[in-house]
């Protein structure tokens, strides 16, 4: 185990009608807020009018921001900043799933500083005052709710890209599982994926003894895997999407990473494709991580038998471990398409003709030696897309 | 699940030579400090003097105060409440296990109570300010270091009695595994069944849905069970030690209990078995916790044959359940006789002549109805200390 230090701050407000709480505890950050969303679906299922309400009754004024978009856009960003210092604003309220957070967090990091917020993402400058951020969320995926971390796409070039700094956790979350109802099967999906991603890049480390966070990470796992068939087969379970929504927290606040190093190349592999096709963060995810598995596991067979096993229930074939790691893999790729997943990249409408140019534009990014369970360089990525085709 | 708050602001610096990161962490709060500790060991061990080092490194002033007992009595921290109100000190650094740090909650949440502390104690009143606390912890067993709770021991009379609010919880807590390695066997096993019995308190409830909790829940007992035997076997072996250390947090900052209902009869129980007797908390709770499971587990076979499956491996017997049940409670007697704990109240030195008195008390503090997963009766009480005896 890794020496760390771990706290998170936020303070999670849980349940059915958990929202009615918003505009007291928002009322206790400030009295004028920036409120931003993403398009319409807040507004068609009764959760803005719900938020409105709330922060009215606390006599907290708002002024609106929509208009995100699925991989947060730079220009919206700078917009809000904007739009912050001129009402001088210090607040901001995220109502939405992680593009608006990761939004909203970009937004809370630009507005004193006096140069371009892309510094951060760019890492050529780290923010020194962030604003206050509150969280409604209403798509359990990215576990932008409580984490320290925010993606943003340049449009310029179509750059993808992240920084992180304790400052951005938002002071509080409220997730109430009812929100989730009308979530359509393919963005649960594609939320459960991302979900169950953030838990499997920790979960694949070279540090070793690391007994109790490998367990806590596949109790996640199994979680999501007994629930998410349940939601897909009736979206108004509100056990099952409880379930969900609070793994989605868990497997993305900094707890299950505790004394490990994460990997993090599929994350950023898939990166280079939604920055590009603007496919759904998990979907593309579904495609790249087993792809990715299946070109590293031989790295450490026990770890990923100990996946197979553990999360899957594959039987542990002593004569020959590799058989148990490769039905671990197979198993994770027909969970995925069995919740109506693509993963292949052709399901996905990836043509192979751009390879290239994605690892090359990881590699300018993220430096050469991408991940740490096996480091990788440009070749060894476009292997990952050659076998994800 | 149930609605639920959860926030754990307590910042955890784990590892080795964290310890060295004290003096300016505790500069952040205060330059004169209460440092508060028990009796020799951390002197004898080294702790003290590192702890001192760091202080007078940072110029944190302290004034100590040592001789906390296990089971802290009352009449200590109200000398540490004179302590502090004297010589106008605003944070408390304790440095030990449970005991200590419970002490130092109960002293932060006297200095400015004008009445007498015990009223916290005993419903009677709520702490309005409550000094800042840091924690270096030598004994992984209570989590006081990130709970919200303090237990305290009255002597007149001896009632020992709890009280929690969140503003308890440390701002941090420094984990060195390394400080446990000269914790002797069975100082290591009580507290070893003492994070074991916080795990199971929240585990067995009559909440339903609960997936996520429960499996997290049994991914850290797993971890206990692996990795206890381990460390008595090797004392030094610092990755057991660090798995140790860390589920015994997990088990007590309250994310294990989220969305549930937690039971605590057991505990309570045992708080009138040391109270009176002073044995080790976590000794009696290796006593108390299989006999309360015996005399309960009818109310919900569920439950505890998942508990017995899961945990322990027992394979699931479809013809009779309750078999599965039978065999699990059997199976945590003996993993808890094997790392050297009592499992029978004769063992304990405790004869069978006081059940009565301690049953009494144990229904004046916490009321009748003990417990949730099933609500106890005074003639309940007694008849969990007889299946002990």
């Amino acid at each position: 185990m890794k020496n760390f230090n771990f706290s998170n701050k936020t303070e999670i407000i849980f349940g059915r009608g958990s929202e009615r709480k918003l505009g007291k505890k928002t009322k206790a950050f400030s009295n004028k807020i920036l409120l931003h969303y993403g398009g319409g679906s807040i507004k068609k299922y009764g959760v803005y009018d719900k938020v409105v309400d709330s922060l009215k009754e606390s006599g907290v004024e708002f002024i609106e921001l929509g208009g995100v978009k699925p991989n947060p856009r730079l220009s919206l960003v700078k917009e809000g900043i904007d739009i912050c210092r001129k009402k001088d604003i210090n607040f901001i309220l995220a109502v939405g799933g992680g593009s608006v957070i990761d939004s909203a967090k970009a937004i809370a990091a630009g507005v004193s500083y006096d140069g371009d917020v892309w510094d951060f993402f760019d890492g050529k400058a780290r923010p020194k005052e962030v604003l206050n951020i509150g969280v409604v969320l209403t798509i359990p995926a990215a576990g932008s709710e409580t984490s320290a971390g925010t993606v943003v796409t340049k449009e310029e070039g179509w750059y993808k890209q992240s920084f992180g700094t304790d400052e951005l956790r938002p002071k509080f979350a409220i997730l109430n599982p009812e929100t989730t109802f009308t979530l359509p099967p393919y963005q649960t999906a594609a939320g459960a994926v991302d979900i169950i991603a953030h838990v499997m890049e920790r979960y694949f480390t070279k540090v070793s003894n690391v007994d109790l966070t490998d367990r806590l990470c596949e109790a996640t796992l199994k979680t999501m895997i007994k629930n998410v068939p349940i939601v897909l087969e009736n979206s108004e379970d509100y056990d099952a999407r409880a379930e969900i929504m609070w793994a989605g927290t868990i497997a993305h606040n900094g707890l299950l990473g505790t004394g490990r190093i994460g990997d993090w190349a599929s994350h950023n592999i898939e990166h280079e494709l939604s920055a590009i096709y603007d496919v759904a963060h998990g979907a593309g995810l579904a495609v790249i991580f087993p792809a990715w598995m299946q070109y590293v596991y031989k790295q450490d067979i026990n770890r990923f038998a100990q996946f197979a096993t553990r999360v899957f229930g594959v039987e542990y074939d002593f004569n020959d471990p590799e058989r148990t790691v490769i039905e671990g893999i197979r198993r994770l790729k027909s969970f995925f398409k069995s919740i109506g997943m693509p993963v292949t990249l052709e399901e996905l409408g990836v043509e192979d003709n751009r390879f290239e140019e994605m690892a090359t534009k990881c590699i300018e990014i993220y430096g050469d030696g991408l991940g740490s369970f096996m480091k990788l360089d440009k070749e060894d990525i476009i292997k990952i897309y050659e076998l994800a085709k």
